[in-house]
């Protein structure tokens, strides 16, 4: 889990995805030549900071978003969401201004206005991420940003052994979206890939346990098509994976941005869920990653 | 009204069209033959569950939509809506899981959560939709699914005569839609296609009656180019056919989307209005249905 | 000023903007030979109302919208919102019909229903917009839709020098947008354009102050990517020319809709703030004014 810790420590918010993005490549870069496959790398130019890589003869495309949840500093002690992170007073937060590295406490007003406590002012539009602490024991990993280092690292893992398939590495998930449309359409024109999953986190509800393996979502906001995601479950029914079926009317991910694109494009969310949701203390069961993982490897061979 | 009435009975919530894809499909293929001109059709891969016809030189597109609101089974016996349906506590419900086919009903409690009512649980993700009850009387038709299946409807008989335009079967759009932007990408880039028309249900109101024509949507929470509007309301207004000019804030159809896309597309919402809106008992009065295929006809060799 | 101000007299509000299409055109017609670079003209067929402009060898497109809010009379003497108008009784309005010219006034009732007062009843579907009281002191000027006026202004100021660089106007921006699309996937087809600025205007806050700048918003409702704007406001830190940063959680522009768009243009909103917004008395300070237009004249050579 060393590389999941390593992802978890980058500072990534929804627009500053830059870092991630050059750890992601060096790391490609370095490991994927012990990888089944050599994959062909697409990024920079024409793909700001996004990644693609791409597996023999793709007929399926993973997307993991890059990005995470966060906070931008306004005027004088005050922040703004970026997309909708969980808000407590007393969490704690890192980010980096003109002035050198910060590490500072939120403060949630009755009102529910957001401040930073600190003692100087930070420079204007500093982005403000949680103070990761990364926790892992017999059954569970615990950070901030499970969702989505975790579907990136499940990416990842899936990659080492992956022969046919694309995986796209997508920004701005958490803050409305803005990079899967062209992702979709560089998949869909260039390599006539019409299949898509998304790697990322899901909830722990009452119909979703911790430990009762990964979720394959049925819908959530958006609604996929049904004879796809039916395909998928068939898939998973008989690979002997523990796998949880979810339904949702809320939540969506970057299966609404391939949806919302002008590509013909199926798309399922399949991952593993977790407790406390877009806070600091983000919680996912060992086994659910596993499975994660290895429903992945199946429906790569099989969609 | 026999096609009508079938129409209406084919359960087809939003990413679940493939059955009344696959029936609209079966109807042109055997009804098209004795069609004034024969349209290509498209459909299949690149398509979903999309159809689309051409007919001639094309310069206009109808856009129709397949699906309609309903429930998502979610855990136990809660229900989560697609799309905007009008939730009252005894509609009747139908659907079909594993165990095989369910007629049960909608329950609403106090705090608006929506249950269904059944001897036992249905599987996770099962879709409902209303139980169809087709009543005709001298004015008017009545049933759930007016909106759209009359707007299917009109298209189709619009096609027995149509010599130059292109007919869009879509999918998803009364749940955040999905298909039109692939189709408008379709129609434009290789058909040099862009005007488009609506042929989707609107609401009767304090503006917009029934029995007094079809509705000419000026605007809805979406607004179209006004030059192409009124290009329509003269052609409307020369044609002796009786419509009704709608200008409402809220409520949107395939033409928000056609808009969002990134093709210079105009459209124009035509349709008849109907009571009870979103419920089993929509209701629509028999002189605007003729009025609505009245006009598509003249539109779709004036525009 | 005389520009801005016949620029302010335009009916234009979003889905209407035939009118100020051809009042630019002219201009643009009559004018560009005095420019520095004469640039070729794209407008018509495939565009809709909007026009593009091509100098030399393009890098970067500037964006200026040219529509405004207003209000669409509905039924009897009701209105409906053309986009999000500030609203208070008393406001004039102005607009035509079928029976010529009108002017009235707004009127809002307890429950905020909106009204227009006038002597008779108005067409359905016609378009009021505020009437336009144009007011210059030494350091102001004044009128309803600087917000916009001022960001096409800028751009045909731009113009006048500009050797290498698109300028893009955009229509329906106050409506939830629809033209961006198509001029993103224009401008980055056919001159493989990925940056983007928006010429348009923001609000007076307690962070942005009136006569101190033009603004470089970091972020508002949507976040643009973080290493472009790092470079706009690097570029603009060794102008010498005075502006600010805007960090906002809310409010949008044609940038939201670059975004969305499927294709990878980066976007940065810079522009001057304004008092009174969306309101009959928008007020901009003229040292503001003149900053913008100098900082787009720098950006548009050395971004």
């Amino acid at each position: 889990m060393k590389l999941l810790r390593q992802l978890c420590e980058i500072h990534s918010p929804s627009g500053s995805e830059a870092a991630i993005s050059g750890f992601v490549l060096a790391y490609i870069k370095r490991e994927s030549k012990n990888w089944k496959v050599k994959p062909k790398i697409h990024y920079g130019k024409g793909f700001q900071d996004c990644i693609v890589l791409v597996f023999g003869n793709p007929r399926t495309a993973i997307f993991a978003h890059l990005d995470s949840i966060g906070f931008t500093v306004k005027y004088g002690k005050e922040l703004v969401k970026i997309g909708g992170p969980n808000t407590k007073t007393g969490f704690n937060l890192v980010g980096e201004d003109s002035k050198g590295k910060v590490e500072c406490k939120l403060s949630v007003t009755k009102k529910g206005e957001l401040h930073y406590r600190y003692e100087r002012q930070l420079d204007r539009g500093t982005a403000l991420t949680f103070k990761p602490d990364f926790r892992e024991t017999k059954n569970y990993i615990q950070c901030c940003y499970m969702d989505n280092r975790l579907g990136v690292w499940n990416a990842l893992k899936v990659a080492e052994t992956l022969e046919n398939g694309m995986i796209c590495f997508s920004t701005y998930e958490e803050h409305g979206g803005g990079s899967v449309g062209f992702l979709t359409k560089f998949m869909y024109e260039k390599y006539h890939i019409d299949q898509a999953l998304i790697s990322d986190i899901t909830w722990v509800t009452a119909g979703v346990k911790a430990g009762k393996g990964v979720a394959v979502s049925m819908r959530d906001s958006g609604i996929p098509r049904m004879s796809y995601i039916n395909r998928i479950i068939d898939i998973a029914g008989k690979s002997h994976i523990a796998f949880q079926l979810e339904v949702e009317g809320a939540g969506g991910s970057d299966g609404n941005q391939i949806q919302a694109s002008p590509f013909p494009v199926d798309w399922c969310f399949v991952g593993a869920p977790e407790q406390n949701v877009h806070s600091q203390d983000e919680k996912v069961h060992k086994t659910d990653i596993t499975a994660m993982t290895d429903l992945y490897k199946v429906l790569m061979k099989e969609l």
